[in-house]
């Protein structure tokens, strides 16, 4: 029973984008020094930086911002291409630019990194100022609205008053909504996209057995891992923990279609695999799992997780229906029929309290086999919706 | 960032039965020193003993035997108490007894533990013939159809020319698929329970993730370490792995029924949680993971859930449809509506491939939020049409 592990090029400790690190379309806002962000749970954090893109251009009256907010491993690189600086492609790249869903001929779009992120904004792995070594195991457990609270000071930053619109998937939904309880002045309708209001009791089962996966692996090391060599690092407890996780963002019938009973390496009769041959789902899970790897951060993987853990639009405001009472903006809910991580009944309740309180609700169902990736995938079917939804004659929202 | 880990008494380095402890009820069937047990995978093991329990009287005309076979972390205790020998109750106590669904009045009930099992059957912490030690990372992979094979052997031990009926749920199931397959003339009638014929990419998904898990472990020390001190085995990396599997056992509703967005601990608001701070559906999993560290051998956990990676009843038989021929059976096919890890389309599959063929095929839906373990909670949606199925009257099967 040996145990075959990774291949190729040797991981980082961490593959967070660190200061000195070519910027890319990044910008930074760096809230004044001195300045703390208080957060949920009465930690504050000093010398915050957010990272952020923008693509088009501000109206003469800043009435054209749309505020995309990512999901537990996206970044503020929410369109264009990787290269120096982004690891990866665009997490929306076809649905954002001139002439595509969110068209950026007339929308000042904006996307930020979250507090607790990897790739630019103050997160685990980000520089502390009392003696300018990463945080690791002294960043803070951090709330959904606590990155919300953040992000709030770009609206400052950039001169919005406020937001057309907030548009977000799985954790950008739930900003989405944190957004529009937290700034109901400030947002003018919301997307919130295959997303929950309150995070179930599954879904925190599988981001707490994600978190356990990473503690255990011995190079975790508390938290701090950021000057260990290459492949010293907690990279074997990332990629597990995001093989967990990629199964829950898609489904059954999308890994039937695409792997079967395939074999991953060689063509063995699985009647003579060895204990760490793979199947065909396997390679697919450990490729997504190296990749995570090379540009993600271990302890922002487990921050964001918690958070996502944690948030609960209701908390300390008397439950769900008094706090989605705040909610004036006009709303376009997304739900994908195949979503086993955020199943659609989440996204109808949405829709269904809000409905009752009399606000404006459009409802899009998604009719995908890709699972809860559906809203980054298939976005001939999200595009649509959500393209009409943002250039609609729309009521100005709830009194 | 610190990690609490478990509470109370120390773990063991293996759950496993070792001989010397209290037998309790089993039995042991010894093949004969010399007669090898031939393996899928072309490997053999010598010296293998089989743990088996059995409950009623053998008629004598050896026509009333039932064999019943267990899930993944059972065992030859499926009915009775816990007690010296026996760590848990019996997994099915309440189906099985005078009066019950499998009658022991009527009936003469079997169960056996399975081959690469830990409570008595030889598998991985069993002592290697050449050298007195445990197999360790010597044990072989093993197929459902390898321990099919070595619980044939039963047949003749018992005096026994063909099982009334074979039963048996979620892996179980896999064995009773197996059986009808591979000994038409010695099952009378089949019981297969939200089971599958062939493992899907999700299955071999969780799986496999699981199995990383347990090798993530420093304490695995690569499946040997039988000789280490209490705590000191791998019991984190199995409690961690039957977390996760604990998840899939289990339905959405239930939890969020059960749990909801509960504290385990105390009664914190979430917005102040710290990171290993646990919400109450994590206390309940750190429980089942605690008390199967207490019963199980991790390098079994990894064994037996290859075999159900790999399991695929038309594997070298040409197909599924092929394979399914052989079977000859009246079959009973037990699903559960909510059940996300054999998903109900996988036994109506069975029905279906049977069925046309020409098989007496019956279909019993249970109704449930339990998910997948439903088949050993509702036990009073379960019986009832178990027992119908034993005691019809039933053309011979298919000639």
């Amino acid at each position: 029973m040996t145990a075959p592990l990774h291949s190729g090029a040797p991981f980082p400790a961490t593959g967070a984008w660190m200061p000195g690190m070519p910027v890319g379309d990044r910008r930074f806002l760096r809230l004044p020094p001195g300045r703390a962000l208080a957060l949920d749970n009465g930690h504050q954090l000093l010398d915050v930086t957010i990272a952020y893109e923008t693509w088009g251009t501000l109206a003469p009256d800043a009435s054209n911002a749309v505020l995309l907010c990512h999901a537990w491993t996206g970044d503020s690189h929410a369109a264009g291409d990787a290269g120096e600086g982004h690891p990866t492609d665009g997490w929306w790249r076809e649905v954002i630019g001139p002439g595509r869903a969110i068209d950026t001929d007339r929308w000042f779009v904006v996307c930020a990194n979250v507090l607790g992120g990897c790739q630019g904004s103050t997160g685990p792995a980000s520089l502390h100022p009392d003696d300018g070594r990463p945080y690791g195991s002294r960043f803070p457990v951090v709330t959904i609205r606590d990155m919300v609270r953040a992000q709030s000071h770009l609206l400052t930053e950039l001169g919005i008053r406020r937001w057309h619109a907030v548009v977000g998937g799985s954790m950008g939904g739930m900003q989405v909504l944190e957004w529009a309880v937290m700034y109901p002045d400030r947002v003018g309708r919301i997307a919130p996209i295959a997303t929950c209001a309150q995070s179930t009791a599954q879904q925190i089962a599988w981001g707490a057995i994600g978190r356990r996966i990473i503690r255990m692996d011995p190079n975790w090391r508390g938290g701090d891992y950021y000057d260990v060599g290459p492949d010293e690092g907690p990279w074997e407890g990332l990629h597990q923990a995001r093989m967990l996780a990629q199964v829950t963002f898609r489904s059954d019938n999308k890994y039937t279609e695409k792997f079967g009973r395939d074999m991953a390496d060689h063509q063995v009769d699985p009647g003579q695999m060895e204990m760490w041959d793979r199947f065909g789902v396997e390679g697919y899970l450990d490729y997504h799992g190296d990749k995570l790897v090379r540009r993600f951060d271990a302890n922002s993987y487990l921050v964001i997780s918690k958070a996502m853990e944690v948030h609960d639009v209701g908390r300390g405001r008397g439950g769900l229906e008094a706090a989605m009472a705040r909610i004036t903006a006009p709303t376009l809910v997304v739900g994908i029929d195949s979503d086993i991580l955020y199943p659609l009944y989440q996204q109808e309740l949405i829709r269904d309290v809000l409905l009752a309180q009399g606000n404006h609700v459009e409802f899009a169902l998604v009719r995908s086999h890709e699972g809860h990736d559906a809203f980054l995938i298939d976005v001939d079917q999200v595009g649509p919706p959500l393209q009409a939804f943002l250039e609609a004659e729309l009521p100005a929202g709830r009194a």
